[in-house]
């Protein structure tokens, strides 16, 4: 029987600032991608949106980005890897303190926005990812992208000495090679909720991807990554995990299978 | 024999700021209270000033604060208590997550300026510190005032169920009730490197300190709280441990005796 | 006839955070009074709604805050007065570039959350607040707080040498004294569209406000302070502008008449 | 006569934080580059240098930076122009809140660290810098790197209308084709005083320099970027000014001659 996880980033709110469904996404996925407050976040959220995923039986992740709250994480920033490696020390470490408040762990790091980019496609960076969370916990996981592309972040992953979780976008369009196709083309993110929920379910159950030529393109994936900062989008998560489920595929949390 | 801890606020600088003579207080004293990126401090300096400490044979202690870099930490905030505690448990996880890191254990929590006045003050601020420190890691010790006036910050402190660790200020003058006489007050810092290291060793020693009116007040103490912000800082703190020892008292980290 | 002034909160956004449905509020109020970064707000927001101010021929006003984001400004710090003073020279001028940039002239300022209700309270902070819009600009207007309540900050802004603008809460309970109901009170909050609407009415056309025990109070009032954070709100807001036009009084920017 | 304008960054202090010798170097400089609050600087800050600025006759410019206190603005951020153009219309009318407050013009505007080189390689950015200044007031200076690299950067200043500074840096060696040789090769910096003087004084009076391989190369400059960050630093800038003086070159603002 095939087995996936559902991840999204939630715990993205600030102070008075309310952003995405949590409580209604939370329902539906099984690990929780949070911010720590740098790029979005804020201790508040972070123990809410923990107690939330606790109540939940939702696989808590750390979500750290660059110290850029105005742009929200999206934005590159020439940042040293010891500058990016104690960053993320210091973010894991404080949603960690959150998970010991509630009598949970913590289960895997994802970094956010332009971070992730750049971990993917510069090595020294996502060394400085992989190198932070395993000086800070050899048991967190690593997620990273699947396909041809992130598999220099995964390779660095294990060599590193960590468990890498391969992630996988549904709605997002795939070239030939198993790339993402880059979000200024046309038809880069897919809307359409059928065709999503059966691209999650070619994805979890076949370890494949139709790319935009027609091709089938072959990929590991253990985790989906969805979202949830709409009503819209939150209805997308519950079809998706509907379609998955009716198709025998199991939906649990990547730390209880990776 | 006596004993005593040496504690001091270090790890205050921020990016290109720096901020006090860390290096050369760090090998006076013996618990070291070290900023977690809120009031002052940033990741990089904090993994310094870990490994650091470590280096030393310091015991490794949170110095969280009001989130205001802009003023130091050392305006009044009115948060709520909530607020206070989340606030708390982030900045105390983010620096216990640099403690692994270096392969040490976070010794203590002393809150920092305005925030440390305020529980001295506030029962409701006094018991969302130590519910902060409890829910992260019941063993840490709970840094609070002596004498007359701290005593509803350390009462509150073991209700919560932590070790609470009586501290005092050999530069600062008490008045007969054993409180703290107000900075705006004539007198109230004490400049004379030989008068503040007899004190010191009065407070250790003796456990009196003498007031402003010449009475000799009982002070149960068990860390003295010195300052490295100048090289004459540090050399009055070089002072009263070399006045200290000399006269069999012996200085350790807190963590070893309390 | 009567005339008088609808203002409101706008250009609260920050970075990806969507607060408030300004676009519509923008349309039935007379003057603007927008963040300026430091309690919510930034630079593009700032450009982005001085614009829309200027082509719905709304007045633009500073609301200037504490350096508060976290809390949105709604929490009092203890800063001193030359900080509160420089705090708002530094935000003033920031909008006001905006208005040179969109071709038009700041006409007032009000104090935002925390920092207006401590500049009703003490007169320091009252005086600081009036010392830093004259030094900037001695023609922008000083919006604070009508009734019994607001004497002493109007008093001084009125000493310092600025226009004052009276400004009252249709939607807030007030007492026999002519104060604000405390927040804390059941009851302090008006919901009902119609009630509000009247007493818009009653404090324009009368200049009087019916307390809550019954009683007519004499309340002079230049501007009415309305919200648009909900699609509600917005109605409201629709309805008062209605209501006290369709009985004959003007509506327009305070700048136009006070 | 030749004449010549001298500038240095100051005001980069940041609440308890205290950068630089502004006292002192303020001195022997004719222009002052002030840091706006966003990598370096506060309000206070501001106040202090734009008055102490004003005692001295030293004219008053803008240092605006990207939003990076952490890394004090010296790390490229991916910002859009349009991020970037609103950032520095908000950083100089804050400025020029303070220069209003002291009587004074704000003269010029340099952008700072990261923001500058960006400026010199990217035409977008350069555009953006010089549409803000523009917008906010098409008086302000605009000054920008001498020599062939800054061609760009200046071209671009002058097309949008403003007064462009050429700049040059008299401790910074040079390349053959006039560019500043990079900061990581060996010798890029230059310490010897006397050498920095001379190399002042040709720029100064015959508008060349001895790039790195000792041929004389041509460059127009009407500023000399100084540095005051240290006592050493500061006896620099003195025997710089004394050495250009002493050779009949008159040093003033760059507002009065250019």
């Amino acid at each position: 029987m095939k087995v996936i996880d559902l991840n999204s980033d939630v715990g993205e709110s600030f102070g008075a600032y309310k952003l995405g469904r949590d409580e209604d996404v939370i329902k539906y996925i099984t690990s929780a991608n949070i911010a720590c407050g740098w790029h979005a976040g804020d201790p508040l959220v972070m123990d809410k949106t923990v107690k939330m995923a606790v109540e939940h039986g939702v696989g808590v992740g750390a979500h750290p980005g660059y110290p850029d709250l105005l742009g929200f994480g999206r934005r590159n920033m020439n940042c040293s890897t010891e500058d990016i490696k104690n960053y993320l020390i210091y973010q894991i470490g404080a949603l960690e303190a959150f998970c010991k408040v509630h009598g949970t762990r913590l289960c895997h790091v994802k970094p956010h926005g332009a971070l992730y980019l750049t971990a993917v496609e510069n090595k020294e960076v996502a060394r400085a990812v992989a190198e932070a969370i395993m000086s800070v916990n050899p048991d967190l996981f690593y997620v990273a992208l699947a396909g041809a592309k992130g598999e220099l972040m995964r390779t660095i992953g294990q060599e590193v000495g960590l468990k890498v979780v391969y992630e996988a976008f549904p709605d997002r369009a795939y070239t030939h090679e198993g790339n993402l196709v880059s979000r200024n083309q046309p038809g880069a993110v897919i809307k359409d909720p059928d065709v999503v929920s059966k691209r999650a379910l070619k994805m979890a159950k076949e370890g494949k991807v139709i790319a935009v030529d027609g091709t089938t393109v072959p990929m590991e994936v253990q985790t989906l990554c969805v979202h949830g900062d709409t009503p819209t989008a939150v209805d997308l998560v519950k079809s998706i995990r509907a379609v998955l489920e009716a198709d025998g595929v199991e939906v649990k949390p990547m730390i209880e299978f990776v």
